[in-house]
């Protein structure tokens, strides 16, 4: 077990203190906690008014002396922005998830060093990846969710960034994973339609199908993403959805034998133009509606028709279903990205103040790629 | 090869060439042959001066002289009225069957009796089922597609009527055996509803739900059928969502802890419904829409964002992908029936004259079971 040593000197900035990865010691000096507050519950597209900041004045050391247990202090390097959170942000207890407390800190995926453990499995130094608080330190209690990142000393290796631990290598990642070989069945060849095709989930999806011999195309919403699906993650063509004056036409430009397998994540006006370009037996794999904003969706999908004449089959799926291929998810993925066969696209925002903003542009597409917060230097 | 023996005496009545069977030999003597004509292509319900009946002065003995090697001359016994059928009204040449043909005879599932062969695997005499003309003698030249029924001698054994060959042993009964076993994923304990639930295949879906030991629940569009759903079909609730002020209770009602399958048949407004009532991995069979018209549904489904947070599988089939189980499927249906365990109900009209309004029916859930039209006694 880690001693603790109390300190208040001012010069214990957060840095220093991040840069005491491998001691057993941490000394915790910080007086103030800034955080990111979740104001009360919505059904509607999320706004930056929706949370505030908020200065709480309770010191890392009082934090630790409210420790239970098993649990650990952390101070938060990244934070992830999702778009599932928005789901969290509604009145509704009856999801796989739990709604946000309203006057609460907000909870999302992140990347963390270990500052303090009373958890025989983290010590100080460490560095994790999991459900972590919208704020500069967090004290976790649920520390089964938590998976230690294992940091490479081997030079030779190529570094993993740590942020890419929401991303690549976290939750987006293994959606794609999951969604792409689990539900997909992707077959050589096959013609795969991503929407929302940069993002944190459909830049990994297009790459997976390309590596597995697809034919794959993939959309977005400005010509700056487009360039990037074709030049930069290797898709056989792109187009700007918002540009293109009808969709059902597009598609059946890219796909003139039509769509084997379509990776949904914004629903809407775009679903109902897929529906009209599926292949026989094709699938459409419903990952997420981000176009969609409320409990109902505003635009109704009127083409579902389709479902038989085509034999379609559409499946929503949650990575968590699958968590048993986690490993070997990890194991496939950081190879393909230190062989060089997938790269990854990172919106990074700086700053805690920045995370409202981060957040709610998930739902206007103003990231590029996935969207992270930088807390702190790692 | 049978031989043939024209002869033109009045007492040669289309009754009595049907009792002609097991006979080589066939009188053929009709003028006449009364048919059902599909006017041309609509885009919305049909209605029943899509189609009109017209008599054509081609005789059987014309017929005859027209026939090509493999081609047989039949009486139609039974017409079968299928929701599918409005399909082929559209000027639309891209689904999986071909549209009639304007100012042609109307096409549908039969049972008729062979009239004159010029195929070898058929005889004057045999009652055969699939594909023929909604008129009183028609020549088949896609033989491929009929399946000859084995009557059965058999005194101890119960007769099965031949209009079953157009319901609960044809295409209905079928397209409810593939997409249960085969698609539904069915599980003892399963919590099953299924829309248009006294229908041709809905009956079917029920009972095999109930032999599946699943609790079942259906929903029709009259008290009538409510009670046939109850008291004869053996489900275990049903009620009428036409007299339902609120679909969506009544589901939670019946559902408390959620459908694990849904047998579609109807869309629209249940749809929205049932999505919002579907348990964890619940899968929704898409068997038909026959609430909406026109190419496009005119009631645009709201809730699909359902489909993530449940994961649900939702997949259209046609029963044509599962042929290679149509064996299994006669011989454990029949075998059901025989035994009692299995009931099949019957909207039977009479006379050619009443398929227009029989067919059109079908859309406003006139018919209360499988919608028959008998033509001529067996």
């Amino acid at each position: 077990m880690c001693k603790l040593i109390i300190s208040f000197k001012d010069e214990y900035s957060p840095t220093a203190l991040l840069k005491m990865e491998g001691r057993k010691e941490a000394a915790v000096v910080m007086e103030n906690n800034k955080q990111i507050i979740f104001k009360g519950y919505i059904d509607r597209a999320p706004e930056i008014t929706d949370m505030e900041l908020k200065i709480s004045n309770v010191s890392t050391s009082k934090l630790i002396t409210t420790m239970e247990d098993g649990d650990i202090l952390v101070t938060n390097l990244y934070l992830s922005c999702d778009p599932y959170m928005r789901g969290r942000m509604r009145d509704f207890h009856a999801s796989y998830i739990p709604p946000f407390t309203p006057q609460s800190v907000m909870e999302g995926f992140g990347v963390s060093r270990v500052l303090h453990s009373k958890n025989q499995n983290f010590k100080a130094g460490d560095v994790v990846t999991g459900l972590t608080g919208w704020e500069e330190y967090s004290v976790i209690h649920n520390t089964a969710q938590l998976r230690k990142i294992q940091q490479d000393d081997d030079d030779e290796s190529v570094p993993i960034p740590l942020s890419y631990h929401v991303g690549l290598l976290g939750m987006p990642g293994f959606t794609a994973y999951a969604g792409f070989y689990e539900v997909c069945a992707p077959k050589k060849g096959d013609s795969v339609y991503v929407s929302a095709a940069s993002g944190a989930v459909g830049q990994i999806v297009g790459q997976l199908a390309k590596l597995h011999g697809c034919y794959v195309v993939g959309s977005a919403g400005t010509s700056q993403k487009v360039e990037l699906l074709k030049n930069k993650l290797g898709y056989d063509n792109a187009f700007n959805y918002k540009t293109e004056p009808d969709l059902d036409a597009s598609l059946k430009r890219y796909f003139p034998h039509g769509i084997d397998i379509y990776f949904e994540n914004v629903g809407g006006p775009m679903l109902d133009a897929v529906l009209l370009n599926m292949a026989i037996h094709g699938r459409v794999v419903v990952c997420g509606m981000v176009s969609q904003h409320g409990m109902s969706s505003r635009h109704g999908i009127h083409n579902l028709y389709t479902l038989i004449s085509k034999r379609i089959r559409m499946q929503g799926f949650l990575q968590s279903d699958y968590l048993s291929l986690f490993p070997r998810f990890l194991e496939d993925v950081t190879s393909y990205y230190r062989q060089g066969k997938i790269v990854y696209i990172e919106n990074m925002n700086e700053g805690l103040e920045s995370a409202p903003a981060a957040f709610v542009g998930l739902f206007s597409g103003e990231n590029v790629g996935k969207q992270v917060v930088r807390l702190a230097g790692e």
